[in-house]
């Protein structure tokens, strides 16, 4: 068994499906949840997702060999200062955060150093639904987990976090917090801030009744990232608020030149780009790398 | 029985659906098919979509009581000089151009005037597949159609193409040219665009087989557009330059705002944006208009 007593912070759809999935693996003995919602971690025992729960971060963690974060990335910072004095030197740490370079500075700055035992990771999965209700212990099947292990990661500690997520199913890799970041800025980042801007901007014209009436093709589609969760995608913009707008300033040159060539009317131009962007589509999107979410 | 004599120039999915629901629905005679591709125009013959066919327009419009014209906005120049003279007085032309400014010009500029027989329309239905094998008779129905008079256009023509539609199934409604023009490149021509350039510009960067492997969430979806056929969009963008490079630069401004916002991380601020438009997004499209596509 891999993990004795696992400590749960944020037992909700990526929590919830961890603890599911390595008690469906029998690499788990106890596991105890924390969180806000009291409802929603009395579920989660109904559930049988936790063994018990505890609503003060140092008492669940209290025994506990491993710890994950499954919280918005704004309520990290407070989480690590809650964990400080209350775990062992050698306690494993691991999180879910889609942001890892602001985890790593937030659990610097509540412990002063980063912990051998601290292992930032990424599960690339997930629902648009949330809570404990919404975990499954198969969320993670042949999903990529990224995981970014600090200066100060122990070898001890990031093959204990690699076997975990390989035992709920995950294809595990490797990667510098920095690569990490600008990666998600530029393929899940990015994409959000374009949904959601397009439906404010259309949504803050004058007809917009009629204009969201004849929304054609394939708006729908396109649009469905503007309905995820407000509050998890401010915590990330402001998270990733380097690597994002950096992004973001590079699509924006893109969008540029691509209006000024429509405005020129330049039909060869344009057709190079959608030809050349449809073959990539096709390519990755429908071909070899079709399983992940 | 509406049209005696139908002739449809451009048998593919948009061309040889209209001529498969006008056939259920009894409301044709005759249908006469023409096009550059002899192979797609035999199979519609084979297919019953159309009753014959013959590869010169002026040859293929002889005689018909209206001519549809299922073409790309590219072609739609030399398909109105082609019927010049060869049509009579009163025959009704429609088309199912994405644009309808270019069209008009087109039209006015081959024949010197514009018809009064003439009806430009734009039926807001498609799937990702092309050609006479594609179309089906089902294509239009609880569709929207537009259909933007000229100033020419007579009253006699433009109630009999809103009839023709609806014997298809589809909700008819009118719009001016100019309007249906600003409506289309927000709602359509913009997201394309931006899914386009979205893959091109990731396409582009230096590890982008890494990138499009942890591409994550919605980014399928998000990117199915920029599956579309470039040779249509090419001809949509020069097509409808004017709007679309208006709609592009308000939503550069947009963006620009969105990427100054982040990296204040001016959380509060990204909250409200993403609030309000996943409440527009949920409200407008998984609500009452759930059906057109």
């Amino acid at each position: 068994m891999l993990i004795r007593r696992l400590a749960v912070i944020g037992v909700g759809l990526i929590g919830g499906s961890l603890a599911r999935a390595l008690r469906n693996a029998g690499e788990v003995g106890e596991i105890i949840g924390c969180g806000r919602n009291r409802d929603n971690l009395e579920r989660g025992v109904e559930l049988g997702v936790i063994d018990g729960f505890n609503q003060d971060i140092g008492a669940a963690v209290s025994g506990a060999d491993a710890v994950f974060l499954g919280i918005p990335l704004g309520a990290m910072g407070a989480a690590f200062r809650a964990l400080r004095g209350c775990i062992a030197e050698d306690t494993l740490i691991t999180d879910g955060g889609s942001a890892k370079g602001s985890v790593v500075a937030d659990c610097r700055s509540a412990f002063g150093f980063l912990p051998p035992g601290f292992v930032p990771g990424h599960p690339i999965a997930g629902t648009e639904r949330s809570g404990v209700e919404a975990s499954f212990a198969e969320l993670y099947q042949k999903r990529r987990v990224i995981l970014t292990p600090t200066e100060a990661t122990s070898d001890e500690a990031l093959d204990k976090v690699e076997r975990m997520w390989r035992a709920c199913g995950a294809e595990v890799t490797r990667m510098s917090i920095e690569h990490h970041d600008e990666v998600l800025a530029a393929t899940s980042h990015l994409p959000h801030m374009l949904a959601y801007s397009l439906v404010d901007a259309l949504a803050q014209m004058k007809e917009n009744d009629e204009i969201f009436r004849y929304a054609a093709g394939g708006f729908r589609d396109f649009t469905r990232i503007a309905s995820s969760n407000p509050v998890m995608w401010r915590d990330i913009c402001v998270a990733n608020r380097a690597a994002l707008g950096a992004a973001m300033d590079v699509y924006i040159a893109a969008m540029k030149d691509l209006a000024e060539t429509i405005r020129q009317g330049d039909g060869e131009r344009l057709l190079e780009v959608f030809s050349r962007a449809k073959a990539a589509r096709d390519r990755y999107i429908d071909g070899a790398l079709d399983s992940p979410e």
